[in-house]
């Protein structure tokens, strides 16, 4: 079979303080762009909101605090130089970023943009996490329904730089849907970007169990989904808050062939061959051959859990 | 939280070669069901097609060679000690076998068996696996499109001792719908029986990786649809042929409580609590607050892979 070479880096971001500027931490993905392309990627993963730091955790009620984390445009006179690197470089990349529309809607957004410095695709976070009321006495919070908007544009894939590539954000890769509906697109590459507390303030889940749902999310969902993934996630101690690492490139045998060692700044790369994927789809998830969408339809008809079923069998 | 403890047992099989009567399989089950009620268990689960040896492997053409390894009727004469010691120690079971219907259907299927012997539920195969023609020159064939008819009952819960109990089959596994499916009608335990050949016959796969992309599918369907998963497998050396063996527990946090350590007849036991699971419906995983299944519509309107929906962003 015919090799579909395609270099991906991940470039996973130590921590960003709340003083932090936005040029200190685009200078910091600049940095990592260049040793990606140094690389060979053709492509390169940044985490979620990856300009400030991961402000969810504060609540505001003061507009402008809030707004002060969201960006107005994009590119802006801050981001120009990402765009203007990609293009010198002939790399494309995604990144996270939280969205504020010119007619007042904000939402947990990621672009995708190719190698010659254009935003070719755009996704809105669709599975907010956490919750919209201060939860007092927590030791952080989790306001992503506070402060975002569910988002409208659904799940997408984009032919571009030779490829398939989809989007989706953080805990969308723990939901089954997200991918589905972008292995139904074809997906080759899935870029997800990731900010996770190592502390659920909900109930006292062992901190290794994250780390491994996390794993076994991405893992499950390269597999079953034929499709590489590219994950990044912001890590470390941010204002005292810890945020796992974890980044990974997985393939879709499932297996995780590169994963960040540290809790800072660091760019991991693996020359994927996209056509690694085929075999898959031609036999154990060729999706026409087997799939039963006719038995799939609660999935859709049922948001929330309902009664069971089953009823007992007739005799046949 | 108030727990709930119940009792899970998976019996996994060695191998059963062709020659083997069913009184020789029978036996074999009603020992490890005993071992099992020995143990605390409130239901045991069995293999799939755990009667007969693997026969999906034989490419036959004869329909009374083909016949014998099906059930006219369940229970019959062989099986009726199964249902007789299940209601004499008061411990249900879920068993796979291939079933002729009365009317001359063939299926792949598995019943639950509650804890006074009577079939609650039944179960028919819908991920049909392989293929329908004979592959001249392979090692073995993988012959369940041929022998069986697509399940016709749909993925349903029974709420049965207890709980709620969902079932599947051997490659169902492999496909996220079918736990999402199960998921939706608040499945606490979800019982699987499978058959799996550590030898792919359509490409050269490395057979860890068949072992590995088993037990991460298992777990992250564990994890993400907030359910107990018992798989129990037929294992070993059949007729020259080998089936990987992995029989498992696995907990709604995605961690494998208890596995099997051989290829032969092996009982596997844990003391679940089924309200291990609550926390993660609450949060993380609380359907109601964080699905969005207009944007799953892809799931049930596509069958196969299609074009990509992505387009260049509006301006916002």
């Amino acid at each position: 079979m015919m090799k579909r070479p395609f270099g991906i880096a991940v470039a996973q971001l130590g921590p960003i303080q709340p003083s932090d500027s936005r040029a200190s931490a685009v200078a910091r993905l600049v940095e990592m762009m260049r040793e990606a392309a140094s690389l060979g990627a053709r492509m390169v993963v940044f985490p979620e909101l990856a300009l400030t730091t991961f402000f969810p955790r504060y609540w505001m009620s003061d507009e402008d605090a809030i707004e002060r984390y969201f960006e107005k445009s994009m590119p802006s006179a801050q981001t120009q130089i990402l765009f203007d690197t990609s293009k010198n470089l002939g790399i494309g990349f995604y990144l996270g970023y939280a969205e504020l529309t010119t007619d007042g809607h904000r939402f947990n957004t990621s672009i995708l943009v190719d190698q010659t410095g254009k935003i070719v695709g755009r996704y809105r976070k669709i599975h907010l996490p956490g919750h919209a009321d201060h939860k007092v006495g927590k030791p952080f919070q989790h306001l992503e329904k506070k402060y975002f908007e569910v988002g409208n544009e659904g799940f997408h894939v984009w032919q571009t730089m030779d490829a398939r590539i989809g989007m989706c954000l953080c805990n969308d890769r723990r939901w089954t849907e997200t991918w589905r509906v972008l292995a139904l697109q074809g997906a080759d590459i899935v870029a997800v970007g990731y900010n996770t507390p190592s502390v659920n303030i909900h109930w006292p889940e062992p901190p290794h169990l994250r780390m491994h749902s996390h794993l076994i999310s991405l893992q499950a969902a390269a597999y079953q989904n034929t499709t590489w993934i590219a994950a990044a996630g912001k890590a470390g101690l941010e204002d005292g808050c810890h945020l796992f690492a974890g980044s990974v490139i997985v393939s879709p045998a499932g297996e995780i062939l590169a994963q960040t060692q540290s809790e800072d700044d660091e760019v991991i790369y693996c020359k994927a061959d996209l056509a690694l994927a085929d075999t898959f789809r031609q036999h154990i998830f060729n999706y026409g051959a087997h799939r039963r969408p006719e038995h799939y339809r609660l999935i859709t008809e049922r948001t929330g859990v309902g009664d069971p079923l089953g009823k007992e069998p007739d005799p046949s």
